[in-house]
């Protein structure tokens, strides 16, 4: 293992730690942490069934409060660890916060042992959307490309 | 257009409604609904830079919104209406909270118009993990199983 690796190893052993606290604390077993330049920003731990919040996945309470106390919506040249691989829904905020890397312990093999559906929803993803139980219907209005047509003539915009 | 689409098309005209007016209070060009039963649950748009949270989306905002109307962390039997295709974010939270259908105004080149990632992060994810610019490395450390060892032996688990 290389020192970079040390580095990496210990903050993840840190998100094995919470993820397993957190079950007790009635969370799911998953915990993720942001660091930056060495330091940790912020935790995060699975809260979906005690806040009843579908989307309190450890990655995104981690990033919502690393840009608490950062004051940001960007993570740029942060470090995303993850006791477990992010599914679709954190790999996609994780793109979205800008973070430099991720780096996580377990993987979705393991969470589909545990009963979760990260494996299943990366096939979905993998699949063609015709092919889905689930329909995700195009209906085209008149006024679908308003929003757009607005935000480019508001030049007080803030770009993300 | 069906009587069916009908009811569709009344609901997104909704969602770009709040898509532009959210425009002028300081959110992005998007907006969603939560409707259940023919009656609406919950409303969100776009509050990323205006809150700080690269997370809050129209369709994550209008989720957790209606999760909490609803006292519940599943919104099975609901459609999610929302102005722009959702992002694999958004998609990924749809699933998760287990929604019925979803249906979109606008779509992803539409939000690339409007200098969104979108349909770069869609193309990512269609893309091997090993061709992206951004790392997302897998430690497998000796106490990565142990989360979920945890929680299947924690009887009074939440599953969800």
């Amino acid at each position: 293992m290389s020192q970079f690796d040390a580095v990496d190893a210990r903050w993840l052993e840190r998100t094995v730690e919470l993820a397993t606290l957190n079950i007790a604390n009635g969370g799911g077993p998953f915990g993720a942490l942001i660091v930056r330049d060495g330091a940790l920003v912020a935790e995060g731990y699975n809260r979906v069934t005690a806040d009843l919040d579908p989307t309190a996945h450890a990655e995104v309470v981690a990033i919502r409060a690393a840009c608490k106390a950062e004051q940001s919506f960007s993570l740029v040249g942060a470090t995303l660890y993850t006791s477990c691989e992010p599914c679709p829904l954190c790999l996609a905020a994780a793109l979205w916060a800008r973070v430099d890397r991720m780096v996580f312990a377990a993987d979705r093999h393991d969470a589909a042992r545990g009963g979760f559906d990260d494996l299943e929803f990366y096939d979905l993803f993998a699949r063609d959307r015709s092919t889905w139980q689930i329909p995700v219907v195009s209906l085209r209005i008149p006024q679908s490309p308003a929003p757009f047509d607005a935000w480019l003539a508001h030049e007080a915009r803030t770009e993300y």
